[in-house]
């Protein structure tokens, strides 16, 4: 940490952040400069994080070197992280695609969907039990009876199934049915959650919250990685800007950024990110060229008749031809489907 | 809601949009333009947010006329809500005050600080047991120990106490020693914790997320509501821009927005929407010339130590000379201060 | 400046950051820490900002220290700019309010519009020629036309004038007809325009962009004091983020941290922040409460037939409302009205 | 255009509304519904975009219909505007690849870029002669002498050359040394100098302002368009977000809905939207896959001793690197060289 003090600081307020410096237990060393005086702080990252210096008499400034996370980065950890779920691989040259409806509606909907989606090559099966809807008037989801239809569906179709504990209450209900279990973008910063995640042994995936910083979603994962659970996937799916032609805007510089800041696997959402069924395309190959270590898409056997996010459902027809299309660019960033065969 | 249809959308486009809401319950009325063709749609407000057509062939924009919220607008309860805990009252004229430490830390600081915020007029006490930090490594709160410690400082000082609920599990521990529940901004879309704070009967405080719209923030207050807990106090306090001189950008206009828009109480915590110490004063100034209720402001006995926040909280000192200054504004708006004597 | 390496970045990295730093004529000033080395640099603020070393092998992150304004700064210069027009002062304690159309369209239209506002006890008129327009088909303003027409109305009622230079090549023409210059949110970093109006002898107007940090805002008036003319004008008008409810966002906060860094007076236009009539009250308010020094308000005598931004603009009988209201908050804060009578 | 009354809007309201439609030569349509009634408005674009109903009595809300745009759109034009500058074509399938410094520094340092950039495959060459610097204290270009230096490099190479109009004043000198007169971010909004672009016979690149929403981007464009010159290529370099690890956040699925909206070519900038180098290659990949018609990369032949923006400009090997990575992208897209060899 350095503290930039300002423009002719006087001694005695200099002195002072030093005296509170090493009261914590931090070393102190002075850089002094004509103008200003600069203080480097050397200390474990619990104390520098505890330690709130600006606002103090004559500090300008407070740089943090020491980035909030360890657990998550490259630096720590150089090889990448692979999530194995069953027969399917995420991470280390494995390339997910996570698809299926937005929500669980019923085991028609469901087994159909899920058929669809392994059919065309997805990895993974997702659907959601519990819907964080911003009205209380809009549909909430089947609660335990969906997960139910969609550990069915999965058993069914082979594939492991991913879902959202929208309830740190039911974490432990949700991991009964599900493979993998999602934090949604909201939650991203309950913490309570991801403490509770973090004792669990089954792969989270982390979705950035709206207005998360690459920081912050690193912040996050270590919470989890911290508790003692290694397997998280992390998840782009556009960031609220002041754009509004698209639900969100897809920040794809963060997945490439990303890789490069932490070992774990990082994949996009392109259905969220745009909410417009024409753009999940371009922006499914936009993300593999980027460096994503899979995909996230909402499929649903009758998107006019979904209950949630139709408009940004792909039919089974439509995500057919798309992982058709994307076959070839994904061995082109030389990584290969991860589902064993 | 109304359908706008793309130019020269087809006959058949249009008819399948109007078979989908009929068969959905709702009535479709056309109106052909030349060019467009507009669908106006007339139904239940369970109906027509279960309803969702963007993306289906022919459809260029759907505008939703309805607000998705009903029981937390002025048109439903003209007349302002007030809060009233204890001798404490906050809304329809009565000015609060809530202030305190951002963490609770042990006995003597929370003493220390619960009176001088009575001295100095304050109408609430606040801390926080427990604490969301980005960093797992930064210090979390003392839980159901600080819960303790504030309760005795506010029986001992005859203030109500104001504290958050972290994690939806604690809801009901938290209840047992605080007067009001604060939900934290990160969780203002905890929609779970919501339907559970609105089987309470303690006064919510609800604060703005960080990238939530005040028709968010409304839809939130509505969950509350909708669960039978009518005693909702909303708080803006800065939202995430590009700006980083400031820790947030405190929206004023929101609040004035605010107040039109609905019934409830709106209090500005210019601590958190500023994160500097020089910047409170003049943003408590702005916000009761904004129209605001009340105002939610972080005194440390010894800011210097604080666990957490230190650089935006005030002195005793600063905070006594503060409401004197703000005494003549908030007389100037027709509001008294919210606290029986 | 500061440059922070790599954790463990090697002596040939670190020696070629100090090797480039010579060369260019700064000094570097090295501190070793086990794990980092963070090289302090000291130099002409002229040199450090043409330096650019992020992205050099080793380098982490690089922290410019000194700000890239100068001449703006309360360091520079203590005591407050006071700005001087005709009768009108703003700044140093006087409060001053501009008001007038968005646009000129007739002669009667700005009379009565001068007319009133000088009435209510504005201390200058305001009117737009030259406007600028999303799109091409709305309409752009009156031209020179406009501009005698502005004239004649501040010459009738002893208001200085204040109009929009939106084409650098028109500054010499606008500057014969008006007393103030403005520089439009658009146009805040058309740096070509600051440095022409940096050579002339006639107060600036200068709004901030919509997406313009407050250090950019203060380094576009650097622009115009280097060029030699110290009088400038600052004013908040709202910046762009996620919220849609109001036209922009109004950062009160930015006017109470401007009237802390620069010595230059600062304004806020509350009917281009909020883009609705019933916000503009209580925004002006605000802004009186948060320290400013002025404000900028449309006034129509008109506003259903106005050609532009009628929607946000006030009725005469609702501006003089308005400044028997505004009065006994601009005596609370010590000001007092910026004309002579 | 819809005007959408409050709820229970009397009958007056009503009418006026009507009645100032009328008056502006507007047909109006009346839809009432039990609770609601909803004004359809229809009319000429230039007489739709004068009237502006916010704020009239009554009225709730507003929604725009027709576009502010219309040359510019695919509905007015289906096929692809293909630009022809020399050997050079951007659009239609042809992909350009623009490239060379930021800044024109010398006649070695330009030649040497020129050759590099040629060798490797570019298809224009780039440089600034004047330079758009948020500090006045930063390097602000050669001027004149940068454009003849540019010239030569461009004619010694074979390349068309590209470079900004800084200043309207400019525009014809400029014209007379480059082949594309490109329009910075932070002019996109320069109206006057749209209108003067328009009158010209050379191409404009047009690059997305800052916080400029798609919409606004396209009326930039038409302003160019409707003053006759039809060849204007758009270029997203990065919106202004709350994310500071990247310089800007580049937002591609932009370039894919603008692919759908208009028939102008649509580039990407790399370099300015992620300001750090090691991105530049990942999101040079991810713009060919989302759609886009070209790139602008910043190359130059020693970046630790660029002028201006070295930490994001790759060097000639890097450079040639990336070319030879992106060939079988770009043919992957169906798309070729748009060079002529």
């Amino acid at each position: 940490m350095l503290v930039i003090m300002k423009d002719h600081a006087s001694q005695a307020d200099v002195q002072h952040v030093v005296d509170l410096l090493t009261e914590a237990g931090a070393e102190a060393h002075l850089s002094r400069g004509e103008i200003k005086t600069i203080i480097g702080v050397i200390g474990d990252r619990e104390v520098i994080y505890t330690l709130e210096l600006e606002g103090l008499a004559g500090v300008e400034q407070v740089v943090r070197v020491l980035k909030p996370f360890k657990l998550v980065s490259r630096d720590f950890q150089p090889e990448d992280t692979v999530v194995r779920v069953g027969a399917a691989t995420l991470g280390g040259g494995a390339f997910g695609v996570i698809a299926g409806p937005c929500s669980i509606e019923s085991a028609e909907q469901m087994l159909a969907a899920a058929r669809a989606v392994r059919d065309a090559g997805a990895t993974m099966l997702r659907g959601g039990a519990y819907k964080p809807r911003t009205s209380p008037y809009a549909f909430q989801g089947m609660g335990v009876e969906g997960l139910k239809l969609l550990r069915e569906a999965g058993d069914e179709t082979g594939l492991p199934v991913v879902t959202e504990v929208l309830d740190v209450r039911d974490a432990a209900t949700v991991a009964e049915y599900a493979d993998v279990l999602q934090v949604g973008a909201r939650n991203m910063q309950n913490f309570m959650m991801l403490d509770e995640l973090g004792t669990m042994r089954k792969p989270i995936l982390l979705k950035r919250g709206l207005a998360a910083t690459i920081e912050e979603l690193l912040s996050a994962a270590e919470y989890v990685l911290k508790g003692g659970n290694r397997d998280v996937i992390l998840c782009e799916r556009g960031i609220r800007t002041f754009e509004t032609y698209t639900r969100n805007t897809l920040d794809l510089a963060a997945v490439a950024a990303l890789k490069t800041l932490t070992h774990l696997p990082v994949i996009v959402d392109p259905s969220h990110a745009t909410g417009r069924r024409d753009l999940i395309a371009p922006m499914a190959r936009a993300a593999i060229a980027a460096g994503a270590d899979g995909l996230m898409i909402e499929v649903h056997p009758d998107p006019e008749h979904a209950r949630c996010d139709g408009p940004q459902s792909l039919t089974p027809a439509d995500f057919g031809a798309l992982m058709t299309d994307l076959e070839p660019r994904i061995e082109l960033e030389g990584k290969w489907s991860g589902v064993d065969v």
